[in-house]
């Protein structure tokens, strides 16, 4: 009889435990970010004017165009290279707390889209490390998601997705981008 | 004695329970894809007198290239930004289903190779969001491997691999990859 | 009696087991790598005069720049293409066991600093297979860590940080990195 109570005891915990076993690795694939962070960052580009304030320049470009003025047709197949201040507001003239720098590439003739490689560089008291992203922008739209594909330092192994939101844009001289992280995978 | 048929029951249980706890976690190392899909994109490239049908563009070449024919040395160095038709089959008049954006460099001077950076990019009832690639394309190899590094929307933190294959190819004119993709991450 | 000693045993063997099961998915959060290899690649870039050293040229560059010498401001804008043998000593000359094929952007104007996108390619009886990088490269700092987004063949689905630090550097002529990778997810 008790060992009939026992065995039973022993069936329930067997059912409570094959579903908390099977939790763990489940709770790894929950979407609730494991950290999120938002910060801003300002591109200027190069006019053949503005050297000084310049933070990017075009460096590949199509037959029809140059490396001052972003060609017509919604600038496909400009590549412009990138070293922008990263911004904690959208204040272009507050502290910088890290560099976006890599490159985008204008990849489309009926509308304005652009292909992203490049990274977030912390080397402050706050963040130190790195964050790579990559995904295509199709910079019309109000939001447009795109890849976090790696992380080094206090971002060691992250992965998740950035939404990046066109924050101010003053014609091709000057653009800002909200851009909110959210990682999935954190170490 | 029931106590002690009791106990041993619970060691079965202990030695089952230490097994299957360990399942879950390798379970997700399992190369049986979550998700497998094949799709197939359609590259012309500009030569100076196909504006209109072209979906692709030399925008960066060596000191001996130019922008509208594609070098010599399995035109090493050339730059090509593209967006590219999306089909489910391979029918270039097939209705796209989304675009494949991004850009192919040639990095090799005796055999055909290139390197990607490129999203699947879908906006239709069928699939929402992009898919993420990079890697090496040995493009004289009959399949390729590279890699889904990340995905957004329908294929939010995808990981996996695609590989690639070259199912018509016309001169410098026209290029057509079968691409079958296996996720083996899905959130 | 006996029944009270056997719920008993079932408690402890809860309270073990809920501690055990949470274990697996830590586990492979550890930061302990599952593959450490170390690996050098030599770059020759193309200056106009070394067509048949060289393993690398400039495709893009900014508008005061050209294709056989690097510009000035730190290189800002130009864009390299290579495809650099991989060794496993630091000899330029040892038995190459792939390449590394892919390109950097130098994209910064007060120091030198690039954002890489390459893979590592092996077809040897040692490695088939690749590996895809993409990061920050700070190449004035000792070490710089960059991100393995993903990975073909015997590196399957790899991810993890590569250490880069520069082994030899001789001017604009040639420059050697030792490459330290360090998987943490293997499959």
């Amino acid at each position: 009889m008790e060992a009939k109570r026992s065995l039973l005891a022993i069936f329930l915990l067997l059912s409570f435990l094959s579903i908390s076993t099977a939790a763990p690795t489940r709770k790894t694939r929950t979407r609730k970010p494991c950290k999120s962070t938002v910060f801003y960052f300002h591109d200027i580009i190069y006019n053949g004017h503005n050297a000084k304030n310049a933070t990017s320049a075009i460096v590949g470009s199509p037959q029809w165009g140059n490396k001052t003025i972003l060609t017509g047709q919604n600038h496909f197949g400009d590549l412009v290279v990138f070293d922008d201040p990263i911004t904690l507001d959208n204040n272009l003239h507050s502290k910088p707390v890290g560099r976006a720098q890599g490159f985008y590439i204008y990849d489309k003739k009926d509308i304005f889209t652009a292909w992203l490689g490049f990274s977030f560089v912390f080397n402050s008291t706050q963040h130190k490390g790195s964050i790579n992203f990559a995904g295509a922008d199709p910079l019309m739209n109000k939001t447009r998601d795109i890849s976090v594909i790696g992380g080094t330092g206090d971002f060691f192994m992250a992965r998740g997705v950035a939404t990046l939101m066109t924050d101010a844009f003053e014609g091709e001289a000057y653009f800002r981008l909200r851009t909110d992280i959210n990682l999935y995978e954190c170490w």
